[in-house]
């Protein structure tokens, strides 16, 4: 597949990711104390009539719909709408990837607040999702599989905080790949996930 | 187990949902055009020096750590920080259950832009942190159980629009309930959803 880029000029790519990358990140920081904020209702009040402006200000001119993916004239996938990745996503941690010669995959990140569910613990759902987003990733690596089925098998809560998860291919089967991964907080793993990954039938 | 309220008076309760729940929709919305916006850099700007300046407002008293569980008087269980029914968090879109006499547990929400994954589609993670939230909701109905395993079986991708979840326990065995659950969008299921929640054990 030859991917047509969106951003012909990397330049403009490159600027468009230094103004996004820290705008979004003051938006997660506001995610965050809209949780964690104290403050007396008139200031709550206040900052909300404070927030409805500024959105309409960039209502002014915007996408019709979802951010989709675009390419760069090298062929690298943009898709900072993303719920797990996104650059533009303040719902997104957003997940950064890693990979060596083996083939193995990882993520380190630090999950806040945001991403609580029984208290004081990562939610299940949220640990779902940095591994099917950690496993689709290591599944695709110079082939490109979507999720088939995925397995969690969750050993023990996962800790608000840093955590660490990894995954590899663990087998092949004509167009499918089996890959097998964990989420970990410092004391070891908490998540295990199984996922099969389909390749597209070729076309005929 | 007996609650401990947190909201001894439920006036107060209800002055705090009032005030949290349209403010938190508001910065959801901020969210969702932070993705979408295509005005020019310097309005980008400002509007982050905007956003920095209302967080810092909001930060000048807040909780040490993540929002966690609270209890009404009445011994509801508030969970506002909660990624997924959370009504202080903006990452929740936030999810509200329904029930039947039967034991059947739904929920319908509208998932926009800011949970996207594939172009056009609902991040196989958010449909996992949906599924794993619903089932676990089904699962703890009358007896509190927490997430053993979950499997989710991809039939196709979820458009990003309105979808509808539902879930039942199928089976329960000693401590162990097993609960399916399908995601559908309008054309019909997209994701099925199969959880082993788990009772803990009574202290000796």
């Amino acid at each position: 597949m030859t991917s047509i880029p969106d951003y012909v000029d990397l330049d403009e790519f490159d600027r468009q990711k230094a103004l996004y990358g820290p705008f979004t990140d003051t938006v997660r920081e506001l995610v965050d104390a809209t949780i964690r904020t104290e403050v007396d209702d008139e200031v709550i009040r206040e900052v909300q009539a404070t927030i409805a402006a500024a959105t309409a200000k960039l209502r002014a001119r915007q996408l019709d719909g979802a951010f989709g993916r675009r390419f760069t004239p090298t062929g690298q996938s943009v898709m900072w709408g993303n719920a797990g990745v996104g650059l533009r996503n303040a719902i997104a941690p957003p997940l950064v990837f890693e990979s060596d010669e083996s083939g193995r995959h990882w993520t380190d990140v630090n999950l806040g607040a945001a991403y609580e569910g029984p208290p004081g613990l990562v939610h299940g759902g949220v640990c779902a999702l940095v591994l099917d987003h950690l496993l689709g990733v290591t599944a695709s690596k110079g082939t490109r599989r979507f999720t088939g089925t995925l397995t969690l098998r969750y050993l023990r809560g996962t800790p608000l905080g840093p955590v660490h998860a990894t995954a590899t291919i663990v087998g092949v089967d004509g167009r499918k790949a089996t890959v097998r991964g964990t989420l970990s907080d410092p004391d070891g793993v908490t998540v295990e996930a199984e996922g099969i990954f389909i390749s597209p039938a070729a076309p005929n």
